[in-house]
């Protein structure tokens, strides 16, 4: 068999296995999760002694520091993946929620109902817990995954998902509803890419690079989850405390996250004494700023000249771009300009204010006095989240499990045929 | 400027009037509609010139009867098209819905709400109504179009989209919110389908190849309308009288729809009596009848052999495929090989075995005692459609108003800032 080939039965046994899944209950779906929680447990040593594995090849091929940590599992590592299986078995099951229903005229009777989407193909790179991550939200919401991970996290990969299989197969799970590629190179993702018969959807999770690819060769949907180079815009009208602190929050408390801040535009009206207060404050938590002329000729050593690369860049570090604006209006110009559609704040007391910036800026999450690091499934209330969708089709903004979902038209009639 | 060029020209000119789109209030929108609806039949005889300069050169290539006839407009069809326009501006306005609100316990409020997709391209083959009803109903949601009809069409088309421009243009509709491509070779679909930093979404509206082409090309996402294999189930529970009629309705009222049945499925306890009833029936109206070898056996002449090829046929016009299934569960099986998740409909006087069908075919409508034909936005009530979905992403099924829009959060705060 080709590897073509293998893939394609690959997707025909998740077609198959996404056909049961659809019809199963939610309190038999909770019960499979709950044994796949104590599968992870009850097979920590041969999860972490397959990481070890992993880590020892990625030591020798000299990946970063931050790559390996990425990578990395350790006992409070697996519990918290098995703590995370436990929680979405907690949710609720949006399979058979009725959306709409109404009567037609004619007597004809529709409802709207949530089905699965059917088999989810998950595109990933380094982190061995989008496995169990991606595999049990897929589950609850009734689809068959085919998850297709990085080389680095191989040997966990398949080891997290021997344990679900099999805990889950205990249980009741229906063979083939989760199902690892085991091959790692990228003619695996081509053929995944290209096999629309059988998968409905594809989400990438990883660097721009591999969504970029993904999306090239997908005959499917693919829901991406690009760069967020998100602003903090402080208005005329602002709190000059409560920017401060909503800034530090959005940019310093996780720089590689999407929903970090990546620039600074500050109303000209209040520039001269928030940059007073602000700059030495960044300064000192360590961030490197990137301002315009007025900027770098009042702050010199402290801001470094600005280029138009500078306000198209997500930094994933301690970078900040600045930039002092005449207005409302040229906030929300420079915004759709440079931005990336994924979170921004307006800090302001005006309500007039946040009002036309909030409607006029056209992002997933847009947010009046709060951090940009609240675009996030959990603090959204969502419990979990398969990621922060970039797009504008399906599913934007956190992803819960009810954006793994999709409808049918369910139509009871007493004989009506059209006229 | 090169083809390439001058393509983008148009999505960077959409993507600027779609900001201003998405801020316009319902009545201003509507005040445009009617002054399109007005301009539309002010120009009836640069249109209806246009279109024939079109049909003459149609007939010198040759093309068919069924091709020259979705080519044509005449005074009706124009009146049509223009009251169209009125419809749509009598809907209510999806933008601003507040689709839900919530708070969390932070005291964060936040509030789901529906914002236009963007800038939506539409890729059509002959019929110009499209030019006007596609136009009309991204307008009517907020966002830019840009149009790319067959060549077919082409004077047709741009004298419509001049009389929307104008007319629109008149009453405030921003410049360049409705572009025609003035190109119709093969490259501008290219162009446009890899422009993914302009436009938001592709439609394309017409065949199998043109869908493929636009689908294998596109960068965005792309709402499919592909064909309809669509089934009658006459269940061994079936009112024989109801089925004829749900069938010949399905079948014969307009076999060109992709919302017609293609397929007779029977069940084996009820299968000897309905077809002595409906066999001559169907062959009395005209349908070719493919089946399996009890069936040709017993009606040699009026039942030709299927093939595998058969059952995975959409026929366009006046064939349909019979089978004979064991029970409700082949039934279901062979629509979900066979099928193409469009239509289906189950006829039974069992609640139990409907509600079987209904749950497990997965397909946008599924029908219990009524037409397939009742799969079609102005039948669900929708007031207008820009196609019939046979996506599971985003929309599927009949599209409405709604189903060209996107959401937004937008969240409130005090200040708060992530722990």
């Amino acid at each position: 068999m080709s590897l073509r080939e293998r893939i394609q039965e690959l997707g025909r046994q998740g077609l198959a296995a996404s056909r049961s899944l659809a019809l199963m209950d939610a309190g038999h779906k909770n019960r499979i999760l709950r044994a796949m929680a104590d599968g992870l447990l009850a097979r920590e040593a041969e999860i972490l002694a397959a990481n070890a594995q992993d880590l020892a090849a990625a030591e020798a091929k000299g990946l970063s520091p931050a790559m390996l940590d990425r990578l990395r599992l350790d006992p409070k590592r697996l519990a918290a993946m098995a703590q995370g299986v436990r929680e979405v078995a907690d949710l609720p099951d949006p399979v058979g929620e009725e959306l709409a229903a109404w009567e037609r005229p004619n007597g004809l009777k529709i409802r709207k109902v949530r089905v699965p989407i059917g088999v989810i193909g998950i595109i990933y790179e380094s982190r061995p817990n989008v496995t169990s991550d991606a595999a049990v939200l897929c589950f609850k919401s009734g689809n068959a995954t085919i998850l297709r991970g990085g080389s680095e996290a191989f040997h966990s990969n398949t080891a997290i998902a021997a344990a679900l299989q099999e805990a889950g197969g205990a249980a009741g799970l229906p063979p083939h509803s989760i199902q690892l590629v085991p091959f790692t190179d990228r003619e695996s993702v081509r053929h995944m890419a290209e096999m629309n018969e059988y998968l409905d959807l594809i989400i990438p999770r990883g660097g721009k690079g591999l969504i970029e690819t993904v999306v090239r060769l997908a005959r499917m949907p693919v829901i991406k989850h690009y760069d967020g180079i998100c602003h903090v815009y402080v208005d005329a009208g602002a709190d000059a405390a409560m920017a401060e602190s909503i800034l530090l929050n959005a940019k310093t408390t996780k720089p590689s996250a999407c929903n970090a801040a990546e620039t600074l535009l500050v109303h000209q009206d209040a520039a001269e004494s928030f940059y007073a207060r602000i700059i030495p404050v960044l300064t000192g938590a360590g961030v490197k700023l990137y301002g315009g002329p007025d900027l770098v000729e009042k702050y010199p050593g402290a801001v470094s000249p600005a280029t138009e690369e500078n306000y198209r860049t997500e930094y994933l570090d301690l970078g900040l771009s600045i930039k002092t604006v005449a207005d409302l209006e040229a906030a929300v110009a420079h915004i759709q300009n440079y931005g990336s559609r994924h979170s921004e704040v307006i800090v302001t007391e005006y309500p007039e204010a946040a009002a036309a910036f909030l409607n006029a800026v056209d992002s997933a999450v847009v947010l009046w006095n709060a951090s940009t690091r609240f675009n996030d499934g959990g603090e959204f209330g969502f419990g979990c989240e398969i990621g922060i969708s970039t797009d504008k089709l399906h599913a934007r903004g956190p992803m819960g499990l009810p954006e793994l979902t999709s409808y049918k038209y369910q139509v009871t009639g007493t004989g009506q045929v059209r006229a």
